[in-house]
């Protein structure tokens, strides 16, 4: 299988508009990041997106995607979800509703939020999507085992996904010791770090991560949802514990 | 005054996701084109931006743009308002909630589609918005006069603008008889053109187009709200009659 980076921006993106920061003045690709988003291919080629951000229709044209079999939100914040319609090329192209994996109450709010897309009578053109409400438990879809890791995100609950020995969370402050027995001795996991020093209310800041690597020990961890705060890709990968890495857009891992 | 161009798209942008036509594997930049929106600096060098798509972010970084005084809608859907939230940089740096005139009607819809902006305690980092209902009367803000133009759109009315002597009409497939009386002998006509040929229930078509240049006589018409349908900018822009033109992404037009 593999995974791709499509985004490992935090909601604002980097750069953030207006900002003269020098993450957000640099001319280095890997310090652009659009809002955070994975592609995961199945072994049969298959296309798992997990959200679908404001910059969905710029991932997909920019890394040559054409298709998305289904996708798994993580969340309902607008960072991970307000770019569904811009899945209409793809729901026209295969005829067919398009496939959401999501906890009930983010599905609840996707319509109220595309409220167009789940009309009796729809508007010419407008989007139509297929929710399959998922608990926390492990489901099998497009011949692929996924088993969801709950986190918690300020006052909320997100899904994390987990495929084989590789487990992708974004948006979390908070892990519980349940959750965390998922995440033992993984091949690859990948975490939210907004910034390097202050604490956040709702995300995971460097030094959480370093303590989730120590105690976790995967082998691999990734960072994203990253914000400018957290500085420049190159200077501050340098300096990450072995075997720790900024994840950054176009960024592919096969596991 | 000066109109930039921010995008000049239909709701699926050019490139369309997936698609291999001649127009969206096109590598002239006038053939990629955002979602529709304008950018009209003042004499003042106060910043109105018409419109807030998708692709809005993107949109304010590659035209180097760093601030909105006001925003103006022109209706309530999917590419000319889900941008909103990318507002957030804007909304923070000045501390004021971002003015955003519309119909009462797209108002609620925003309340509806950013419900977390209208709330009384608000998530950290939420957007906030101050809304303007308008009618079709002429109105003054940053010191500059605008007139609204009431367009019809498939089933719902869509305001165009109006400023001196440059008109912006995007989403129209009907203008009334009142409404071209402020359209007469324009310097500068923007109109929504979504293609080439076959009639479209809610939008304008380039004969459509044709027609009211002539019937309205503008100096100059510009084209916008283009799909992959219209053809490839630089060969139609030449088959157009004198003074009509197909607008593209960046440019700028002084009135």
């Amino acid at each position: 299988m593999k995974l791709k980076f499509l985004g490992t921006g935090t909601s604002q993106g980097v750069p953030v508009i207006g900002c003269t920061c020098e993450v957000c003045t640099s001319e280095n690709p890997k310090d652009k990041r659009f809002r955070s988003s994975v592609m995961i291919t199945t072994e049969e080629s298959r296309k798992i997106l997990i959200d679908c951000g404001p910059d969905f229709r710029e991932q997909m044209l920019l890394n040559h995607e054409n298709n998305v079999d289904i996708a798994l939100l993580t969340h309902e914040h607008n960072d991970h979800v307000i770019g569904l319609d811009d899945m209409r090329p793809l729901i026209f192209k295969s005829g067919k509703d398009m496939p959401i994996y999501c906890y009930h109450r983010v599905g609840q709010e996707i319509k109220k939020r595309f409220p167009y897309a789940f009309t009796d009578v729809r508007y010419p053109g407008a989007p139509a999507f297929e929710l399959h409400e998922i608990e926390n438990k492990p489901f099998k879809v497009l011949d692929t085992e996924i088993t969801p890791v709950e986190v918690i995100h300020y006052k909320i609950t997100v899904f994390g996904y987990k495929f084989k020995n590789l487990a992708y969370i974004t948006d979390a402050n908070f892990i519980s010791d349940t959750e965390k027995e998922k995440l033992q001795n993984l091949d690859v996991l990948i975490l939210n770090c907004i910034r390097k020093f202050d604490p956040h209310p709702a995300h995971f800041v460097l030094p959480d991560v370093i303590a989730l690597f120590k105690e976790l020990k995967p082998k691999k961890l990734f960072l994203t949802h990253i914000s400018h705060h957290l500085g420049l890709h190159d200077i501050e990968d340098k300096d990450l514990p072995e075997g720790m890495h900024l994840a950054y857009d176009g960024l592919e891992i096969e596991f």
